[in-house]
Formats: C-alpha cells, structure tokens, sequence
C-alpha cells in the first residue's frame, strides 16, 4: 500500500471538483458550493493561477486533496504558505494521507522560501487542534477574519468616503 | 487638502519599509522585523510577485500604506482579497485615510472579480471590531489560524509519516 502526492494538473478539475464537493457534504455546506469546472480551470490553471492543487493518490487511486496559496509577511518580507482546504475521502481515513500531504506542503513551504506555514481550525475542534499542537503548530488565538462579501462589498466598494 | 491612493512601485521599497517599522513600533513588536528593502524588491517587485502594495498621498506626502494579496475560496471557485497590512502614520490620523484605503481595495476586489474581501483583526479590538461592522464585515469567530514557522517548520518537513 503506497501514498503518492502530485500536483494537480488541469485535466483533474474534475476529479478537484468531486473532492471539493465531498468537503462541503462533509461540512453540511453542500449550499454554498457554486464553483464549477470552468472555474477551477480558469483560476487554478489559466494565465494566473491564484492557488495550487494537489492530489494523494493511495494505491493509485485518487483518496485526498490539498489546496493552497501564498500569503505573505511583512515584518519577514517573505510569503508564507496558507493550507486552504484539505480533505481525505472517508473510506481512506486512518491511512494518514492528510499527515502526509501536511509534510509534504511543509517541504513545499522550505523549498518556496516561506517563513510560515498556516492554515484554520474551528475554535471547538479539539481534537484536529491537539494533532496540530503535537506537530509544533500554535494557535493564533488573538486574531479573528473579517469577511465582507456580496452585496456588503459592492456597498463598500460604492462608499463615499 | 486631498488623499491619493496609488499602486507602490520599486522606488517606493524604502518607504514601504518605514511603514513596516512604524506599524511594527506601534504593535510594539519592533524585534520581529527582519525585512529588508532587498527582500521586499524581490518578493514584492521581482519575476513572481507575492503581494501588493498601495501608498496613500496626503497632499503629496506619503501618510499611509496596505499591503494584500490574493486567496481562495474553494467553494467558490474565486479568489479573495486579503488585507494583511494597514497602517496610517500617527500624524496623519482623523483624515479617513484609513477608510479611503479600504473603499480602494474593495473596488480592486471587485475589479478582480474576488468573491471577499478579508482580513484579521486582534478580537479585543472592540472599536476597530465596530468599525468593521459598520462596514457590513462579518466574523469568523469560530476559524483560528495555526501557524508553524522556525524550527517547527523545518522538524515538520523533515517528518517521517
């Protein structure tokens, strides 16, 4: 039984489609999925691909995946790499597939020169945050995101100042 | 008087440098600051860059400067823009600088075609917190960011799964 990572490559977004749709079932989000292969294609594989795919294949079939972006720090004036999504099909958990895609982006990070590797948790996942405690992640307990989307950011956008 | 905003270009390293320490100074966290004007040429004005800045003019004068870049949203299928940085020199402060700046970047955002617009905000920052609200921005109260940096970084690639 082998676990291989590969970076995706465009004749997958379908098969990156089918992960992220799991990922959203998986999540009760299933509602907010609107992404579709021209998409994924567009932006992950066009001119200015904004983020990276890839793909772990256990005994040659296609079982999790990984997506992620750089970010960047000013204080280090370096990017870092930022694990957006990542997800293993459940018939193939407990194979550690998502340990090993977490090694593997920690190399892509030294090897792209990141001064960081990040990704989120929910605060109530104590489980996942006690595995990421024991790999030497810590917690940025202090930061919240602020989101603004759909109709509040054409409202920003159209704001008077 | 009259507040410009504009893309950074490679001259400006030197001065986005100085708003990195005073911003640095202000959080009091001036230790942390290992960048460089070299580093930031090369992450932010070199082959691939990483990240965007844009400066605020107040009369001429440089008074304020955000730094972003882009991410992801799976779902989506999109990219977002994510505001990593904003700082307005103290002398500059009650200008709205600081808002003109974000109204910017939400009609980037939108130029892009970016399905967000983020960023974080330390979550005892009550004001700021309102501030944001006002702008029609929502928390991601439950999302904590982990972070693995240093020897962490290195000892996880170096794993063996």
């Amino acid at each position: 039984m082998s676990i291989q990572i590969r970076p995706a490559k465009q004749s997958d977004v379908g098969q990156i489609l089918t992960f992220i749709k799991a990922l959203a079932e998986y999540e009760k989000l299933s509602h907010e999925v609107v992404a579709t292969e021209q998409q994924l294609r567009e932006t992950l594989f066009g001119d200015k691909p904004v983020a990276h795919v890839v793909i772990a294949e256990f005994d040659s079939q296609p079982a999790g995946f990984a997506l992620y972006f750089y970010n960047y720090s000013t204080f280090l004036a370096k990017p870092g790499l930022y694990l957006e999504d990542l997800f293993v099909f459940p018939e193939f958990r407990g194979q550690k597939i998502g340990k090993t895609l977490l090694v593997y982006l920690a190399q892509v990070a030294l090897r792209e020169e990141c001064g960081r590797f990040e990704w989120s948790v929910l605060d109530w996942n104590t489980p996942a945050i006690e595995f990421y405690r024991a790999m030497g992640a810590m917690g940025m307990d202090e930061w919240t995101v602020q989101r603004v989307t759909g109709q509040a950011l054409i409202d920003l956008a159209n704001t008077q100042v």
